[in-house]
C-alpha cells in the first residue's frame, strides 16, 4: 500500500528531475544527441513500449530510504515524508545507472534493452560509447547539486558513496569482461564480480539516502547492508532469468547469457557440478538451439534449485538488515514491499 | 628558462599524484584492470617509448596559472610558487583529458597512440570502454580532494568548472562523429565542434587554476579566455599535422585525417574552395596511395598557408589574453614560454 501510494508521487518527480538535468543538452548544436540520450531514457516516442523508462528501483530506493530515516533523526516535512530534497541524489544515481547500461549493451553486443534496440545498435558504437559518456557526465551536474541542498560535510560524504561506487561499478565490469576468457572460475569468484556490478549502486542508494537524512551509524550500516544483500539477490535472480526467464517478458534474449558464454551463478554452479553441462560447455560455444535442453539439464543437475535458493538466501539477509535499520513511516513499509516486488518479478 | 626550472618539479609531482589516485585500482581482484590503466598512462614497461606519457599540458597549465595569479591575489609560499596545492586539479583534468583519449581512439578505430598499441588494439574494445570509464571515475576522486585543501566555495566553482568542461568535451565529441558523415558542412561549422572537443578542456585548467587562487574577475575572464584560445591554436595545429605532419615523429600515421574523412579545419577549407581537392573528395574515400599528392594539392590551393595562419591568429589571441591576466614571477614567464612551445612543435 505504501509503496504504491508513493510512488503516484515520486516516480513523477524522478522522471522530472532526470529530465531537467539531461535538458542541458537541448541546444541547436546538440539536439540530435539529446535525442539520443531521450531514447534510452525512454521518453522518445520512438518504438514506445510500457518498459522503456526500466523501473526506476534506484532512485526510488534513495528516496524511500531517506524518508524513512529522516524520520528517526527526527526531521519530519510538514507535507508528509519528505523526500524531495534526496531528489538530486536520487537523480545521479539513475543516471550513473543509465551510463552503465549504455556501456555495457556495447560490451555485451547486446541489440535490445527495454524491448527496444540498443542505442549502439541505433546509432553505432562511436555515438553510443559517447551517450554513455554524457549520462555519466550528467549525474556528476546532479551530484553538485547536493551541496545547495545539504551542508557541505553530508555532501562531502555523498560525493565519495557515489565515486567509491562507481569505481566498484567499473572494477566488476572488469571482472564480468575478463572471466568470459577464463576456464577456471570457481562459485567463489562470482561474488566479489557482482558485488562490484550490481551490489555496489545498490548499497550506494541507500548509503546515500541514510547519509543526507542524518541516520546514526548503526542505523547507517543496517542500510548499507540492505542495499547490499538487495543487490545481489537482485543480480542472483536476473541471472535465473537470464537462463529459465520468459525471453518475451524480458525484451532481451534468454539465450544470451548461456549462447554469449557469460559466467552467471548458474552457469558456475553447473561448471562445478561436472556432469552433462560441465561436459557439453567444455566442448567449445553453446548454439541458440540447444539452449531449451541446456537449460532444462542444469534443472536436473539441481542448478535452477540452488540459484533460487541463492536468491532466497540474500533477500533474507537483506530483509533482515533492513528490519535492524528500522525503518519508519510510509516509506518504511514501501522498502520492504519494493524488496519483495523486486524479487519475485519475472521481468 | 622559468618553464625548464619548474618542469624539473612540477613534472615528477604530477606523475606521483596521478600514480597515487590511479593505484586504487592496485588491488588482488584488479591487478590486471590496473595494469591496462598504467600502461595508457606511460607507466608500464612494456614498449615503453620516451613520449608514452604524452605530455602532461593541461596539468601544467593547471598548476602554472594557479601559481601565476596566487602572486597577484598576495597569497605566495614561502617555497616560491606555490603550486603543490593545486596538484589534485592538475590531476583530475589530466584523467580526464586521459579518459577522452582512451574513447576517442575506440570511436576513431586509431591503433596506434603516443608510439604505442591503444588500449581497445592490446585488450579489446570492451575493457578499453571500462578503461576510460575507470579514468574518468578516478578523476572524480581527485576532485573530491580539491575540497580538502580549499574553502567549499572554491570547491564547488571548481566543480561546476570541471563538469561544464566534460560536458562541452562530450558534444563536440559528438559534433566530430556526426561531421563524419554529412556533407553540408562550411568552415563556420568547425569553431563549435573544437571549442567543444578540445578548447573547453584547456580553458577549463586557467579557469581551475585562476578559481582557486582567488584572481578577481577580469583576471580570471583573461585566463579563460587564454586557455580557450590556447586550445583553438592548438587543435588547429593538430589538424595542420594531420596533414602535413610526419608520421614518425607524431607516432600515428598521418594519413589518418585524410583517409578517415575527418572534417578538419584544412579539410573544411578544401572543399570550401570547390577546386580539384574538392572534386576529389566528392568521388569517394580517399585512399593511402594518394594522401601524399592530395596534401599537396591542399597547399597548391592555399590551404596549407590558411591553416598556418589561422593558428597564428589564435595563438596571438591567446598571448594578448595571458597578457592581459598578468601572470606573475616564474610562473608567468613559463605560461608564455609554454604558449609558444605548443605552437612550434612538430609533434
Amino acid at each position: 500500500m505504501g509503496l504504491e501510494n508513493l510512488n503516484t508521487r515520486t516516480l513523477p518527480a524522478i522522471e522530472k528531475e532526470l529530465k531537467r538535468i539531461v535538458d542541458r543538452l537541448d541546444e541547436p548544436n546538440t539536439r540530435q544527441f539529446h535525442e539520443m540520450l531521450a531514447y534510452h531514457m525512454g521518453w522518445s516516442s520512438e518504438g514506445i513500449v510500457a518498459e522503456a523508462t526500466g523501473k526506476r528501483i534506484r532512485p526510488l530506493l534513495v528516496l524511500l530510504t531517506f524518508a524513512a530515516s529522516r524520520r528517526i533523526s527526527g526531521k519530519t516535512d510538514t507535507d508528509g515524508v519528505g523526500w524531495e530534497l534526496a531528489l538530486p541524489a536520487a537523480a545521479c544515481i539513475e543516471l550513473i545507472h543509465n551510463f552503465s547500461l549504455v556501456h555495457d549493451d556495447i560490451q555485451d553486443n547486446s541489440e535490445m534493452r527495454r524491448g527496444r534496440l540498443t542505442v549502439w545498435k541505433k546509432w553505432d558504437m562511436p555515438q553510443a560509447v559517447n551517450v554513455g559518456d554524457a549520462l555519466f557526465i550528467l549525474a556528476h551536474f546532479a551530484l553538485l547539486e547536493i551541496q545547495n541542498a545539504f551542508p557541505l560535510e553530508k555532501a562531502k560524504q555523498a560525493g565519495l558513496i557515489i565515486n567509491e561506487a562507481c569505481l566498484a561499478l567499473s572494477c566488476g565490469q572488469f571482472m564480468d569482461i575478463s572471466y568470459e576468457k577464463r576456464n577456471d572460475l570457481a562459485v567463489e569468484d562470482y561474488w566479489p564480480m557482482i558485488s562490484g556490478k550490481t551490489a555496489a549502486l545498490f548499497s550506494a542508494c541507500t548509503q546515500l539516502g541514510a547519509t543526507l537524512a542524518g541516520a546514526d551509524e548503526s542505523t547507517w550500516e543496517s542500510y548499507r547492508n540492505f542495499g547490499h544483500y538487495l543487490g545481489l539477490a537482485f543480480q542472483v535472480h536476473d541471472d535465473y532469468l537470464g537462463i529459465w526467464g520468459d525471453s518475451a517478458l524480458t525484451g532481451k534474449s534468454t539465450e544470451s547469457d548461456l549462447v554469449a558464454g557469460k559466467k552467471t551463478l548458474p552457469i558456475l554452479y553447473g561448471l562445478a557440478k561436472n556432469r552433462l553441462f560441465a561436459k557439453r560447455w567444455a566442448e567449445g560455444p553453446i548454439q541458440s538451439d540447444e539452449v531449451r535442453n541446456l537449460s532444462e539439464q542444469l534443472a536436473i543437475e539441481g542448478v535452477k534449485l540452488f540459484t533460487q535458493e541463492a536468491t532466497d538466501q540474500m533477500t533474507d539477509l537483506a530483509i533482515q538488515s533492513l528490519r535492524a535499520a528500522e525503518p519508519q513511516g510510509e516509506a518504511g513499509e514501501a522498502l520492504f514491499e519494493l524488496a519483495n516486488l523486486l524479487l519475485s518479478r519475472n521481468t
